[in-house]
């Protein structure tokens, strides 16, 4: 690990001029990741491009540094291009893969294990909790490299919006003691969790939360408790002039349910198949049940399409969660 | 502060029998720390009593050691009591404050600065963002002064319970340095956020979720956006055989509305007057708002009420939210 964060500093000092971006649809690991790093380099005197292909949420827009993203540039002249928390290098977004991919020298920094490893030098921890644990890291390295502390308040505030969002304010499963520890240090730094959290958690639309209202009057259990599940119909998305992004986080309220091993969220999408979102908890399994309808995911958040009408959808997938809890062949 | 430990610890040591208590309506932080004292004097040879006036909440029965919880006592021989996140000592609850009296040692460990004052031997401290933070220094010093390390896993578990609980995992304003670092350490010997997390928040009645869905097909916001509303009729009550408790959390949902300042929630009790919550984001006041209509609470969070009917009681209190934003006199 401490090789690879050398060898990273080491190409990053002899270098000028450097290029950072990270993955479409960019969170706040994403972003923070990218800023961080823009902020730090700009600090040693670099000459940094930062890209997102598709720019900023209005949610990220208070992040600081963030006037320097661009959605792309005709700059083919970088010697460096780092690539954070992307997965994939097509996860950077087509407009601005030319750009990146003419650096002679490409840094991977991620949390997520590629299925295709790209970069030539790369820094991949998939214990780390968010991407910003990384950069964190390699700053670290930077600082030595430059004989005084590189950080500040500007990336500890960054870097504690990838924290804050990649873990769900601490509650997700990936969180580890060194994410606390992290924090701690950013704290110290003057990032301070309170308004970032509000900033990324507390800022919903109207039409997301009155979504949420017509899911929730959907709301059922089965007989047992064991799965509970709500809809959103084509109606209500026309209703509400509100799109399926929307819908996001409702199933993890739906899971919520006193007593529900599964939740479930059917979204009606006028002309095409009904899309479901399945969440279980810790222990459970709703990867095998989104493979039986042709999806798939990961253990505790899976997703799978079935056709229409709405009715027979919801009989069918209720029907598979039943069977998969009760530990019958489907 | 140093010395206040060292006062508790020389007379925890010298005693035998011991009662723990909290308050009533017990959180996690009040359960946790009760339960990680008693584990901690346990391990030590003390006979303790652990009493919770209102019981243990389900959705704290995992507790480890929560078993030894009681509503009660008819002993009168307890050498030391120590009440811990109490605010103030007839906050105990009334059942059990006569045996709490009867030690003539009060140990008084608290978050809370109290109005007045109470107990022989006092750990107060207002920057701790939980009690839990203030057991964890107590037992620190017991282990010093027991020549081994009294923290063992079910503690780390009982007192991550009181950060997690008191922070609203880690998003509140009270998160210090200090919190992150007590919980890298609580993790460390093996106390997991994230299901402590999901045992707390995740863990909601259906009647509640339904109350929640009802209260969102009312949102409203003003015309400038500022103020959001919601409302929970009598109707919707007596449709879900629902509570007035289990609206707990809705308020914060309407203030989380893109661009609102305040949020209010108002619930229409039969025979009673509309009760009214008032949250604001960082920087505002509706505890002036609250103090218009005979209420009160803090700047963040306040609550009123108000004579019925219902749409009376929202065009009041919504008018008085706009003034007060615009810095109109009432």
């Amino acid at each position: 690990m401490r090789g690879r964060y050398k060898q990273a500093v080491e190409a990053l000092c002899a270098a000028q001029r450097i290029v950072v971006a990270s993955h479409v649809n960019p969170d706040g690991d994403a972003l923070g990741c990218i800023l961080a790093l823009a902020h730090v380099l700009r600090g040693i005197g670099k000459d940094v491009v930062a890209l997102s292909a598709d720019g900023v949420p209005d949610i990220y827009d208070w992040l600081p540094g963030v006037e320097w993203v661009q959605t792309g540039t005709d700059r083919r002249d970088f010697e460096i291009a780092i690539i954070c928390d992307a997965g994939a290098f097509s996860r950077t977004g087509s407009s601005i893969s030319e750009a990146l991919r003419s650096a002679p020298i490409v840094i991977n920094i991620d949390h997520h294990l590629a299925d295709v490893p790209f970069g030539d030098i790369l820094i991949v921890e998939e214990r780390a909790a968010a991407t910003a644990e990384l950069i964190y890291g390699l700053i670290r390295a930077l600082s030595v490299a430059n004989g005084r502390d590189l950080m500040t308040k500007e990336i500890a505030e960054c870097l504690m919006t990838g924290l804050i969002t990649d873990t769900g304010s601490f509650r997700f499963m990936n969180v580890t003691p060194n994410t606390f520890r992290l924090a701690a240090r950013l704290q110290q730094l003057g990032a301070l969790p309170a308004p970032i959290a509000e900033l990324v958690f507390e800022n919903r639309s109207f039409s997301s939360l009155k979504l949420l209202g017509r899911a929730l009057a959907s709301l059922q259990v089965s007989e047992d408790g064991r799965v509970a599940w709500a809809m959103v119909s084509a109606d209500d998305f026309e209703d509400l002039t509100a799109e399926d992004a929307e819908t996001e986080g409702i199933v993890n309220l739906v899971r919520s349910v006193r007593g529900a091993d599964i939740g479930v969220l059917f979204r009606e999408i006028p002309g095409k198949k009904v899309r479901i979102s399945l969440r279980a908890r810790a222990g459970g399994d709703v990867n095998r049940i989104a493979a039986v309808f042709g999806g798939g995911g990961h253990r505790l958040a899976a997703g799978c399409s079935v056709d229409p009408p709405l009715a027979d959808a919801v009989t069918k997938v209720v029907a598979e969660c039943r069977k998969q809890l009760h530990g019958l062949a489907p």
